[in-house]
């Protein structure tokens, strides 16, 4: 397997920060240990862990590594002790986190990564007293902490370089996009640009010029779907036509000065705006739990960042950048096990692993006809990377076509439901591949549906059939004779509407 | 047809805000006429419709309704002759523009709803001078128009409450969100956020914290991913915990007094700074042309709507309440045709159109295997629909579920390429229906793909299967009695691998 650069963690203070980071970290594979000295926190550690696991589990198809021990200590000592990465996340006091720190320098090895989750305060201040300063840092990260992949980095006058270029390499391990500030200054950078928007949203509340929920709306429904992939000054670089950037600045610069706003200062938060705002907020929510509204959030930042994936963008790049990661550990987990005969070939292969998405629902509330034979699709991926079609493979211009397939539906599948796939091989030779796939229920067994596929192996540049490598035909062989047992599927060879 | 509230506009000012709103009123079906005094415009606007016609084939299945007529004019008269909404884009000038109102008066409709998309400039001071002021406001857009839902209106001192809500109407009906202002304030609402954003953005560049890249980094890996559906205020109500923004505010308003921040005034945009941004923009577009930035922003787009349409929130909200306008226009113009034996029913059914989108591509490059289902699906919809399952009769309990469905693979299908399919019905009982779809290349019909399936009628309820109603089962006889002449498909009946 393919080493994390972190084994085992400790995440000081088990708030909605902490307990993000325990989730991303144990379902990268980390070991955790949770301090807080509240004993209560256990309880909400757990609701933030399940919020993140349902959201996870739909974010990647990759393979996920076994997921990392979980330990909930009131003993701080206790929680940091063997630690490769210590993480602070607790309330924003100085003179608090002062004395964390030190307690933590007494307890952690001397070589542990100590980094704290600090929106606001500067690491030169924090890590004034510490006795191995070199190693602290500041590693802000973003709400959800699970599946926003910014972290901000910003050391102090104390930290060395190659403290920072471990944390980088760190946290990018575990899917995150570490942003190294250039200066130490105040808010790092995403705060201050947050804090600026929210000002001004405050004033235009105060002033009763829209509401808290068409402040939202003028943001979401415009530049927010902007900021989503693009940020700003690619906006504006656009926004620029073929002059770009220099001619937007040129055109646009001067109304920058015109006395638009009121932000040089902050309303009053007195009673009545923070009734205002907590109205108008709680208004807009409709009826939504706060724990429903995190769980709307989290679904929608999935497909978002599914969405840019699929198009390269933005933080679709950090989640493919994972995805590698997971299959690369995967395949070499894959190898490990077919070298030492860990796999039994004899029976139907189970490749895939899948759970019931939002929206493969369709308006019956039932898994959607083509998602069938998307999870289908998936299994054959897993089956030839198993035969030993991997990226090289293809970047050689072969691969497998899918001619012909039939699928039985066999029983409904809904919301969230657990599925895997088992697939069995029928026949093959020199180019062609007959298999069949069976989806079943993850709790039950039961088959939910199958699938005959036959695969004609392509040089893909001359557009038509040739043999498979060697090494590959060799694999087929090897799990074709050795399921040469197993009984014939019923529905093998039937067409649409056959008899029985 | 259910009609629109606009059948002709006129765009006045064809530059990327007037292009990007004669894209958007021609597909929803409106005749516009675009007026400009530069005749170079004419080209421009073609490259901007290109791009419109490319993203908003992908942006949604629903029926597109017949495009509207555009003429290109450089005569004002002409342009805004006969026009019910006249929409102003001209640069932002109050002299020009102003101007403009005046001989847009005198050649419109007396009740035409005239409409500027300023985005700085106030409606009162715009229609001081105005004969008809009362039908005069700012709808102002966000770029791309064709794809943001975001439309402030704003109203000066002489518009009335009536033009208000008919221009509210008007944008509704061609996909848009309208966002009525409730005090006219210089900058409106987006703008004065997005300028908030952006001075702070300024100072973090001029001042050497973060490159524009970076910036835009902080933005788009964190916030930006929050505010693309959620806006600021309901992002820090979830921030409050259980407490909501009420804890929120108590908890974190104190911070904001700090002292973290420049924006009090805005860094000179001298001959250095503006040098510096233009080249760090320049270099974050890793050599892309403006061109090429524009179709990954709108593929993104296109994306993010598809998403939040999926979950119900934000401006998936719109993309959805447009997709239900088209279904209903088209629902009517079926019924229309069903009536007048405009259908040929002897024939294959051609019921779908689609063109392959970037995110059906699989690692060959070529459509990816469940989409051709996904397609067949989405035949099988239209199929039923015509037959009249409608969403009354979903609502009923009774559908029809896929049972068994049977695919051949003969070509391949490349990005963009356009498609259609064609849907003739086998066999078909009170509840059981076998049907072959056929799925064509648009350009050169040759047949790519096909599916036999059978369809089983049920009651969702009792989860069990049951006649369909009989007015489906007439529509099913009478397409089976005028398809009975035609040939069985050579591939109809087969099973995988079978022998020709």
């Amino acid at each position: 397997m393919t080493e994390l650069p972190v084994s085992n963690a400790a995440c000081v203070g088990g708030g909605v920060i902490g307990a993000g980071w325990a989730a991303r970290l144990l379902w990268n594979g980390v070991n955790v240990r949770v301090f807080d000295p509240d004993a209560q926190t256990e309880q909400r550690l757990g609701a933030v862990l399940a919020n993140a696991e349902r959201a996870l589990a739909k974010l990647t198809l990759a393979p996920r590594p076994a997921k990392g021990d979980l330990t909930f200590t009131s003993n701080l000592a206790e929680a940091v002790e063997g630690a490769e990465l210590v993480q602070e996340s607790a309330p924003e006091r100085l003179e608090l986190k002062i004395s964390l720190l030190a307690e933590i320098e007494d307890h952690a090895p001397a070589e542990a990564l100590i980094c704290s989750s600090s929106s606001g305060l500067l690491p030169s201040k924090l890590q004034a007293g510490m006795k191995r300063p070199e190693r602290f840092l500041i590693g802000h990260p973003f709400n959800p902490v699970y599946l926003l992949p910014l972290v901000e980095i910003c050391g102090g006058d104390l930290t060395t370089t190659p403290h920072i270029e471990r944390a980088s390499a760190l946290y990018s391990s575990i899917g995150m996009h570490p942003l190294v500030l250039r200066k130490e200054i105040d808010g790092f950078i995403a705060d201050r640009l947050m804090e600026a928007l929210w000002r001004e949203a405050l004033w235009l509340v105060h002033d009763d010029v829209a509401s808290a929920a068409e402040v939202d709306d003028a943001i979401r429904l415009g530049a927010g779907l902007r900021w989503a992939h693009m940020g700003t000054f690619q906006t504006f670089h656009i926004a620029g036509g073929d002059g770009g950037m220099r001619h937007f600045l040129e055109q646009f610069g001067p109304s920058l000065k015109w006395p638009w706003t009121k932000l040089m200062d902050v309303p009053e938060l007195d009673d009545e705006l923070i009734g205002k705002i907590t109205e108008q907020s709680e208004a807009a929510a409709a009826g939504r739990s706060i724990a429903e509204l995190e769980q709307l959030r989290d679904d929608c930042l999935v497909s978002i960042l599914q969405a840019l994936k699929s198009h390269g963008a933005g933080a679709g790049n950090d989640l493919a950048a994972l995805e590698q990661g997971l299959y690369a550990r995967a395949h070499a987990g894959v190898d490990e096990a077919a070298a030492n005969d860990d796999i039994d070939l004899g029976r139907p292969l189970r490749l895939l692993e899948a759970v019931v998405q939002p929206d493969w629902i369709d308006f019956n509330n039932h898994m959607t006809e083509s998602r069938y034979l998307q999870v289908f699709g998936d299994a054959t991926d897993a089956f030839f990377r198993l035969v030993g079609m991997d990226q090289a493979y293809l970047d050689s211009g072969r691969s497998y076509f899918t001619v012909e397939t039939h699928i039985m539906h066999l029983g409904v599948v809904a919301l969230l439901e657990p599925l895997y796939t088992t697939t069995q091989l029928l026949a093959a030779d020199e180019k062609r591949v007959r298999a069949f796939h069976r989806l079943h229920h993850g709790g039950t067994d039961e088959v939910l549906a199958s699938a005959e596929q036959m695969f004609l192996h392509v040089d893909a540049t001359a557009r038509k059939a040739c043999p498979a490598a060697p090494e590959l035909q060799a694999r087929l062989r090897k799990i074709l004779a050795a399921q040469a047992d197993l009984p014939q599927p019923v529905h093998a060879g039937r067409s649409v509407g056959q008899k029985k």
